[in-house]
């Protein structure tokens, strides 16, 4: 056994799920097989317990390190306000600087409040949009984390069906909160409408990502911000996911849509924990009516990474960068599968791109795939983020283990044999809605 | 007018409060004068934007770091994980040693899972609390942050006059939440015992800190927990300011008191942003049962942070020394004041000493105290955290101008003069119930 199997033994013992983190869990890779820790990581390099060495293709550390593990100028701006201490009794200024940074980027939002983690960010524009509005209930759709406010909407069992969360049961969160949060399906304007005419008068906010796996609908999104608009509610992108990695800043720049309030995190600081609120002036200063306020947000290594990934994007052009190695990824999975006549799938913008398999064992297959890609060398899943630290040679050699791997799982398909994994098949995570 | 004064004009425009954090506005120490933001700090100094050097008696980074700025070993520690990527598609293994070690320390407690922040934390415990329990009512004393579940007891007003947040609305909350979280006085049984009686079947959890300005009566502590155990709700201690400064781990340590959950943050990670809810397995892993997670939470730098923090604590006997500061610097201000015959009152555990003017405008004085040690060299407040960085000189050099300063300001009381402010007497911050 690894010891990152031994090491994640111990951990499920006094670590519920084992981690903190869905994403993260070794079962929704390659359960019982994959390494679980890493000692050290360097460009898209990966270094387990046992100093097996891997090139991340399954995501680049959940698509926050677009510049790569441990890249060096970030790395060194952000030692450098460690030496200096990251935590005061004043403030730190690099706080303003990244504040005016964001607004540059962003000329539509006004103001700018931080955070730690993208979970925390929505809650707190869930409640800034609440308290402009007077209103509570929020209509959504995507995932949009862990908070009571988004959870709230698993209370009503059947709303959700075949759409978030299956099998998690919103235990804990207070039941009088049924009906304050509602989701409505991507691209889908019958869905929005009914959602919009189910809770007239009560809309405080309406929340989305502008894109995840289908291209965006221009008139679907056009539609819903008009209607934010017009019903007097809060219209937020999550760009937790989407920002950074097609611009330099939300995805929304790119479609030149709007909202009131926009959530950055993950990618904008290469994996160092930061995330922020931009908006409007009369929804971002309800911060100063309600109260939201917390001693973790002050410290200073999220503002400096922040800073220092967004002058490195901008320096060396990485969002180009991105989005070719996803394109050629995307190609070679197309290339591969034909070759093989395999049946799959292609989806996601370029710099997160994703596959499926189009068969009833699809899960089995993907199994097989991530544990044959491991032995081969690579972290894989069915779906990464690209990264700068990527380079032509590395996404060959990647593309050329697809092409033998999807060339085997083929000929298993034909003799209708079953794959042979040496472990279980992996979980599924919870599906999204869009 | 100082650099930090005018970087805190533009602040203030696009960051509604000026900054993410109550406790460390400008506007609670010394409104107009205070240098607002640091370049850099080591040990207890501290270096504004115009490379003025302050001594650091104003709560060391909101009583975070016990160890002192930037300090060597901590911060070395970092930096490893740092070069080594702070993050990555796989875990850090550093977690589990972390859960180990706080399991190690409080032996009570069967399971660890961890955040960023202290308010994510109290949320994350509470969601715990109520899926264990099937119950929604939350019964609290003191201060537990910003999030929906803590600020509901504010929907219901006249509950919290003379007691919490006094000023502050809960706009953007829930109204449905109301009666959902519901205050008791610390040390007043006759407060806790109302709450238990209206609440009676409905309670979840019962949430306090273990000690905050007065001592802790151990009889009342005792009958909270007693109570908690009787009614079938989850206790839990609030650790996030009073853990790591009596004992490595939480204050409850040194009260032989345990609770089901206990939350801890701050100092644990000389600080660094990190924080662990720590607990009884059967609340713990409801973890399973409904959905925490955030990617923010797996990176590496506060799992290493709080080892390293640890590690050092135990081999240098840091809390001996937090304690002793402590004893000086309250022995130093009823010396001053005896000498000064100046009224005050100093209450707090040793590490967290705190002292109040006892006079009608003591705002005024407690203002004027601020600008005069500013002008001596001082960041001061009439509270601090005491840090291992300390030396007796230069607590010694504090104290004596603590002395003068008093002195100044019994001469202006007995002159009936107004005392010389150079700008506006500080705001309040909330009250705490403790």
């Amino acid at each position: 056994m690894s010891k990152g199997q031994k090491l994640l033994k111990r951990a499920k013992k006094i670590i519920p799920g084992g981690n903190q983190l869905l994403s993260k869990r070794s079962e929704i890779f390659l359960p019982g097989q994959w390494p679980s820790y890493y000692k050290k990581a360097k460009g898209s390099k990966v270094w387990d317990l046992d100093n097996k060495i891997y090139n991340d293709f399954a995501g680049m550390g959940v698509t926050t390190c677009i510049l790569g593990y441990a890249d060096k100028d970030v790395n060194n701006a952000v030692k450098k306000a460690i030496n200096n201490s990251s935590m005061n009794t004043l403030n730190s200024y690099e706080e303003v600087e990244l504040a005016e940074k964001l607004i540059d980027l962003h000329p539509w939002a006004e103001q700018v409040r931080f955070a730690r983690t993208g979970g925390e960010a929505c809650a707190i524009a869930i409640r800034l949009a609440r308290a402009a509005t007077g209103k509570n209930v929020v209509l959504f759709c995507g995932y949009h984390g862990w908070h009571d406010w988004y959870l709230s909407a698993n209370l009503k069992k059947n709303s959700l069906d075949n759409q978030l969360l299956p099998g998690l049961e919103p235990k804990g969160v207070p039941k009088t909160l049924k009906r304050t949060a509602y989701p409505f399906n991507v691209n889908d304007t019958n869905s929005f409408k009914k959602a919009v005419q189910m809770f007239k008068g009560k809309i405080a906010a309406i929340i989305m990502e502008p894109v995840r796996s289908d291209p965006p609908n221009m008139q679907f999104i056009r539609n819903v911000r008009a209607t934010a608009k017009k019903i007097g509610s809060v219209f937020i992108f999550d760009e937790i996911t989407s920002g950074f990695r097609e611009t330099i800043g939300g995805y929304h720049l790119k479609l030149k849509v709007n909202p009131d309030v926009a959530i950055l995190s993950k990618a904008m600081s290469n994996g160092f924990p930061s995330s922020a609120i931009i908006g409007k002036k009369s929804v971002m200063d309800q911060a100063q009516n309600t109260f939201v306020s917390s001693c973790m947000w002050t410290e200073r290594i999220g503002f400096v990474a922040a800073l220092a990934t967004m002058k490195k994007m901008k320096k060396k052009n990485v969002v180009k960068d991105l989005i070719s190695h996803g394109k050629i990824i995307k190609r070679g999975w197309l290339k591969a599968s034909k070759l093989a006549k395999l049946d799959i799938k292609v989806a996601g913008i370029d710099p997160i791109p994703q596959f499926s398999f189009n068969y009833n064992n699809n899960d089995e297959i993907a199994t097989y795939f991530i544990q044959e890609m491991k032995n081969s060398g690579f972290l894989a899943n069915t779906r990464l983020g690209t990264t700068y630290a990527y380079n032509k040679k590395i996404i060959s050699r990647y593309l050329e283990s697809c092409e033998e791997i999807f060339e085997k799982i083929s000929r298993f398909i034909k003799s209708e044999k079953s794959l042979p994994l040496n472990g279980p098949i992996r979980h599924n995570t919870f599906k999204r809605l869009i």
